[in-house]
């Protein structure tokens, strides 16, 4: 008997069960977990496929291929970004609610550029979202990870299938507004929400390029109150400064909708916007060639990760890497001659 | 005689000399121009190793070569980073003519994380920067690129070197304020200044994470007329958050500034910061330290390009990734399957 099928689920009985049940969750645990809809294990396959322990991996692997095949006919991928400050949970909060009420299942992830220094987290204060995170209907994944740049977008992408292989059908992926998340969001979602402030025509000249092309719908939050001219105000000078882009989707002309969370405003036009998008990109085929192209643009990412992995199995390759950069380190190489030195191994290597 | 010799400028004069001139640059005529502080050779020596040309690149390798080889003994590196419509152009202007008007040679970069969608240019509009473009002792270098992700944050590196090498021993490295740029420039300065707007508590909460980490100096900008009550008020609330951070620098603690280009106030301070902040780097060894594990970075990462370059030099593993992607545009494979397959490859390649 393997040893993970005797501490399964499935398994007898074992007095042991409760110390070693962390350590010895088997594939059938989390798929079962999956398939009932279970948070508690949804959160555990989270972290398994987070983890960069060699045999979580394999298992990882395996249970990333059983989502694969386990995925909904229909599921629905929305990125909110906006910079930090602009109402992005507040937002989630509100639209979540409303959706799940609409009758869907709602994962709210988060793509995290990880704080390189701290570690840290995002998302993590669920009392920013307390009646979301109190639906049964709604699974939050808060962003704990202090992994690499990178890395942890791309654990978000096969968290998205995890959660719609585990029926919630809508995934939203919250940026944290700085850093390379913004960009990588884009990459794993059908629609971009870009939330704004009311404010100035000068940020928008400077916020245009990058950010506003990805976006699909622009959301002026916070338009309430004293802002809600201001918020007017900067609707039209968004309105006129989109002319300026061409959308990937020819014909798609971007909204700009003002949304008040205080006074309960917007929300219903934001959804029949994100409604048009899809319908609009499921006819014109965009959303089918965009979802495509996301996984190739994945498989590229994850050909690049094995070809490290195996490029550095070659202890010849290995050896010479950690001299030279150990030389480098010590001052005793320039970086041009480090790298020449390097090219000349792999020349080697590869023709032998 | 080298076909290139030819040409160069110390060979003989030829009639067909400015017809060819561009296409047979040879390594002297970098090396001189650089050597004499010529700013239009140091433009044309950093569109050189911005090409994607492959035998360009031989041409650029020798020349970074050089330029390791002649890097001043003192220089510095400073990161200027924020929103967009923070007012970085402005504050570059005020502080590099300052900066030049205190002895020194002065190029400004900028880390451009490209625009995916539509290219595009920062720095393009020298217009925002009139004065410092006119000043002899300033060299300004337009970021126009549609490169890769993190491409162009490498040759941004490569290029302070070649205006190190060329005698212009401070850069300032602007950021466009949005995608992984702000991460970037922290890998290729000495010293972060962070530029914020007069603003409200909220913003400060959501800004913290990530960006505020990593600065060193944090200058609050348009400091004057009716906005300079709140600007003394988000001073206060700033250095009330920076108690929550760790700085890299043990005993560095992150000052406030208020600035105003219009008032012509805080530029002094600013200065006054940035030489404490270099000389206590000095002192503690961080300066040196960081400097170090920015080549080290810098040198996994090419490393990292040389591998795909080599392992897409095998035509076995080049034509079955292919085959793979194209499985996979075709929705005939599944993502994690063709990652299998992908990785089944390498293994035959690697242990033949």
């Amino acid at each position: 008997m393997n040893p993970e099928e005797k501490y399964s689920i499935s398994g007898p009985i074992n007095p042991d069960f409760k110390f070693k049940k962390v350590s010895s969750r088997d594939l059938e645990y989390y798929i079962r977990g999956l398939q009932q809809h279970n948070k508690f294990v949804l959160s555990e396959a989270i972290t398994l496929i987070e983890s960069q322990n060699a045999q979580k991996s394999i298992k990882a692997a395996a249970l990333m291929d059983w989502a694969f095949d386990h995925l909904p006919k229909d599921s629905l991928r929305i990125a909110v970004t906006g910079t930090p400050g602009v109402g992005k949970s507040t937002f989630i909060e509100a639209f979540g609610n409303l959706w799940v009420h609409h009758g869907h299942k709602l994962s709210v992830l988060a793509v995290d550029p990880s704080s390189q220094i701290s570690g840290g987290s995002i998302l993590g204060d669920k009392t920013r979202m307390t009646t979301l995170a109190a639906n049964p209907e709604v699974f939050i994944r808060p962003s704990a990870s202090g992994g690499t740049l990178g890395g942890t977008a791309l654990h978000t992408k096969d968290a998205i299938m995890l959660c719609e292989a585990a029926g919630y059908t809508t995934s939203i992926v919250e940026t944290v507004g700085v850093g390379q998340s913004e960009t990588e969001v884009h990459h794993m979602t059908d629609v971009s929400l870009l939330l704004v402030q009311p404010g100035a025509g000068d940020e928008i000249q400077g916020i245009k390029r990058g950010i506003m092309e990805n976006a699909d719908i622009i959301i002026i939050n916070k338009a309430d109150g004293p802002q809600l001219p201001l918020a007017r105000e900067t609707q039209k000078n968004y309105s006129n400064a989109l002319r300026l882009f061409h959308h990937p989707v020819e014909g798609w002309s971007v909204p700009v909708v003002l949304v008040s969370s205080i006074d309960h405003t917007g929300m219903d036009e934001v959804i029949r916007h994100i409604s048009d998008f899809i319908s609009f990109g499921k006819n014109t085929g965009y959303f089918y060639t965009k979802r495509k192209t996301q996984e190739e643009r994945w498989f590229v990412k994850q050909v690049q990760r094995l070809m490290e992995k195996w490029f550095f199995s070659n202890i010849h390759i290995k050896t010479h890497f950690e001299k030279l950069r150990q030389q480098l380190l010590d001052g005793k190489i320039s970086t041009p001659a480090a790298i020449r030195k390097m090219n000349n191994i792999f020349e080697q290597e590869m023709n032998p």
